[in-house]
């Protein structure tokens, strides 16, 4: 069994609460939020103790901790709980500031307990299934990666100045999976932005509609869609293109009800929020940290990984500013 | 080249008409149609000969003839035809009484001259595609058919006490689908009916709405669902379950545009008319025809075959209305 | 909190023991089973007691018994647990023999304590929808109702002859999904059968493949097709023809990924056994259960309508013997 | 009337000559090629005249001229018909030197004869049906269109050097297409390439697989991905993100019939060739022209809109080979 401290309970701290608690090898023991009252909530409800984050990380029965707090707080608590000795399940990004990225990547490395990045996208069943067929060829060698990722309505506005931008913020978790697909990093990119959706984006100097290319040392040419808004629904879908064939993954629709009349022949739409989208995602990444701890294999999405995918982030939003062409150097 | 004489000019006339013009190996000779302006306005779109029926039938330039005119004429104007020594294409059926029919059909054979009932869903593309499968064994043995039939509409209240029911006018032509997709006829059969949609259709004792379960000596069961009025357009779908699978067909849409939007996932509807949905059966019968004349070929939907369907309508009509089991015999 | 005693621990007295252990308003305070160790072993992972049969029906601190027990025993079980005034979920069906199940369906109702037969497809996600949204009148009038129930795979030759047969076993379900969705009983059917599949059917009397049709008084057709094998999966299929269209649903796929290739256009196949495919309708059952107890309600599918439904499976046995159409009369 | 002299007679020359002659309000008159033998045989099979192409354009009967024979000859005989009076429709490019196009499209200017650069895909049904659903604003404002554009195998090696490139031989058409769904042309672009299909690319200093971006005055942002080989059909595919909602085309697949079994559900193939996926925009095309002519309306797809696509196609060449952004002035 590995024991769990978690540390913020918001709306993805509240995930990982259910998904330790109904882990058949994880126990969570002690959660973590300034508002205590919802501390105590949440441990009454998953059985565990509510404690200060203090209390939390020098707790010795404690094996791990996830970190689901407020952005600005992940690279200090990561360091924290390093440093006590426990291993880290770290909400993305380690930082919205690429250079503190890499001091709390360098510092967390320095302690040598085992550190994941949560980039839950990768442990999709859909991306699993995907990832798998590619693996044994299915389509024979990868040429071409088509990802379409779009949320169905923006963040409320107060949050765009904060958030780091639409690459950051919402393209992180695509390009993790862009360069899972592809087998390797990506060297040149292009990319380009408007605001089509709210003038919040225009104000935060950001962008809520964009398309990004990428290619890869050996030619694997990878491009992105992203929008803000879509009305009608979570849009995230995936297409390779190979040598012998292509693969692709659809939206999830929510239910199964084909209504045929005359105003056409009328599908469920698709699942709203990531939440529902990804909650099998969440759970499957979470069971990926528990078996790397018991068989003492380092996890891949390591620090050095997340500080490379946030060079890439921040190298698509000066090429999305300027308009010139990036180069990327990715060093895991 | 086979020269052909067209008797009949109404909606399913000028289907045969365009299609002899644009066959390569046939030529619309004459055509005649008690409306002499209707005949004279095909006649000069298609460069041939507008003529009386006898006129017709007596030319020796012309190797075939099709009879497309009103049902209570094909009986009388077959016999004439196959007498006067032409190949015959007959629009189905022989005739509405299954008497008339069976003395036609006699009449007809005593002739010797190729003869061929038109049931152009056998030439349907899908449907020719879905049989071959069959035949190569992609699914195994056959176990059950399951077919729909609904129009999109009811036809005028008019036709409908001269239509012959549901089952003659309608469902003709899935059972001779049944037959050929079940490759052996029905021994048995099942059905009921019910009027949801007009009228009309209560007054002349007659369905719009059915069911029929047909099984064979071998044990393959064959359903059918059929109705008078979809509102989505023409319902025509075919479903095989076999030892090793199961293939089906679908509608065929209009058009290829989905719209994504808060009312769902919107596709086209369906083709609306036969004349649509069977432009290439018609077609594919016609090449059939004529590869059999050719060839020197006996038509395999010869008029025994005709009134061995009908017989098998005239058998569910009566099971419909009297709800007992039917029994036929099948005598091609 | 609805405190439970289960009986019974295979296949499906699991699912009930997880959904009662997840309910949020239920608890499960007692689990008994003949094999002892797997009574304590479910009692162990859910943190309830195991139990005797006596013992559990005479616990007064337990309100509600789910009865998920072999077929023999559950009339004797139901009687007993609403004589000890528990409050009895029963798995299908009452009794294989329909004058047993009258006789349980008396004894229970002289008890007064709510009863409800468990039949799990009525409260699927999918069906739900589908049924509001004939309710809301999406389609118009009901007219046609096709349902498609196919087996992925047969059950052991061992269970066959003890099945009841497959209108009885296997169809009970649909009966009752038919019911709800006409909103009224059948008053005539026909049915036919065959053996496809195995010979441990025709050694059973019993067939593997089927056709059925009932019409309801108001001429509300439906058809049922049934096969014990379908290579591809769970095939679970609904189709309702009304006045202003049409609403079907399909299988569930197994994922999200198509593959394009010279192969062709590959999809998933479905879902394969009935754990998956209704893992939700189980857990919905529960709740509505649970509520009916909560709001002093009692159940829909009370005993006199589970013998209702069984009556007309014994009529639609005979029916597919005999070829005789049957009449049914429904008295819930 | 309009009666027509067709010059070229290759693979879309025979589509043209097909489609003048079935065209209701359309004569051919007379047609040219090199191959005088080939030209005799098409003259024969439509019933017009085998010519030289001199005697062809003094041929005072004819109206209008179609320019299907091989680029280099385009803008030469396209300014020569135009001289002797005649309406041009001239398959696309003018030239593959953009100086050269622009000459043409001046001299063909002065003669103030009709001009019309042959862009199929506008006229395809599909793209017709989701320009038609884009002006009346069913996904409200557009705001990113993505195109896929794939052929199903690469040219012979020996035509690669001759191509004029990916860009200019096959993404062509789809820049015409983006123009006219995004309602107003690109002022910036990004595009990169690589080679995985064939060296022969390579050799001629081109790719066989892309991905490009364009963006125009407002905002609108297109992609498109390209490659040459795809293994499994034809692949065309428009996507277009607006404000309230998301419209798409999908490929057409080559019949109707769904396979369910142990491998899957598998769809058919779609249709390899754009002479099957665009025999209709063929047609629809001449109509439009036709049109034109009748009504004196000047076509929309003039000489100017030649040279601008074209202009487009280079700087794409341009900035997929240097990697940096281009520039866009489009003087239509």
């Amino acid at each position: 069994m590995i024991r769990f401290g978690l540390v913020g309970l918001g709306r993805i701290g509240a995930i990982h609460a259910r998904n330790i608690d109904a882990h058949p090898r994880a126990v969570l023991a002690a959660v973590s939020d300034p508002d205590a009252a919802r501390a105590a909530r949440v441990a009454e409800k998953t059985g565990c103790r509510a404690s200060g984050l203090e209390e939390l990380l020098s707790d010795d029965t404690i094996d791990a901790v996830v970190i689901a707090s407020p952005t600005v707080h992940h690279a200090g608590q990561a360091i924290a709980a390093a440093r006590a000795g426990k291993a880290v399940l770290c909400e993305k990004p380690l930082s919205l500031d690429l250079d503190s990225a890499k001091a709390c990547a360098a510092a967390v490395a320095a302690c040598g307990t085992p550190f994941m990045i949560a980039l839950n996208k990768r442990f999709d069943p859909t991306v699993v299934d995907l990832a798998a067929r590619l693996r044994r060829g299915a389509i024979g060698r990868v040429e071409l990666i088509s990802l379409i990722g779009k949320d169905p309505e923006p963040p409320p506005d107060g949050f765009i100045p904060t958030s780091g931008g639409l690459f950051r913020d919402m393209m992180i978790h695509d390009i993790d999976l862009a360069l899972f697909l592809a087998g390797e990093p990506p060297v040149e990119i292009w990319a380009t932005g408007a605001v089509h959706v709210s003038d919040a984006f225009t104000r935060a100097n950001d962008f809520d509609t964009a398309a990004v290319i990428m290619k890869t040392r050996s030619g694997v040419i990878m491009t992105q869609t992203l929008s803000r808004r879509t009305t009608f629904g979570f849009d995230q879908r995936i297409e390779v293109h190979g040598s012998e064939g292509l693969l692709r993954t659809g939206n999830h629709p929510v239910g199964h009800v084909e209504q045929w009349g005359r105003a056409g022949i009328v599908g469920p739409t698709f699942e709203h929020s990531f939440l529902e989208r990804y909650a099998a995602s969440y759970a499957a990444e979470l069971d990926a940290f528990v078996t790397c701890l018991e068989e003492k294999r380092p996890p891949m999405l390591n620090a050095a990984h997340a500080v490379a995918i946030q060079a890439i982030a921040d190298a698509i939003t000066d090429a999305a500013r300027s308009g010139a062409p990036g180069r990327v150097r990715f060093e895991t």
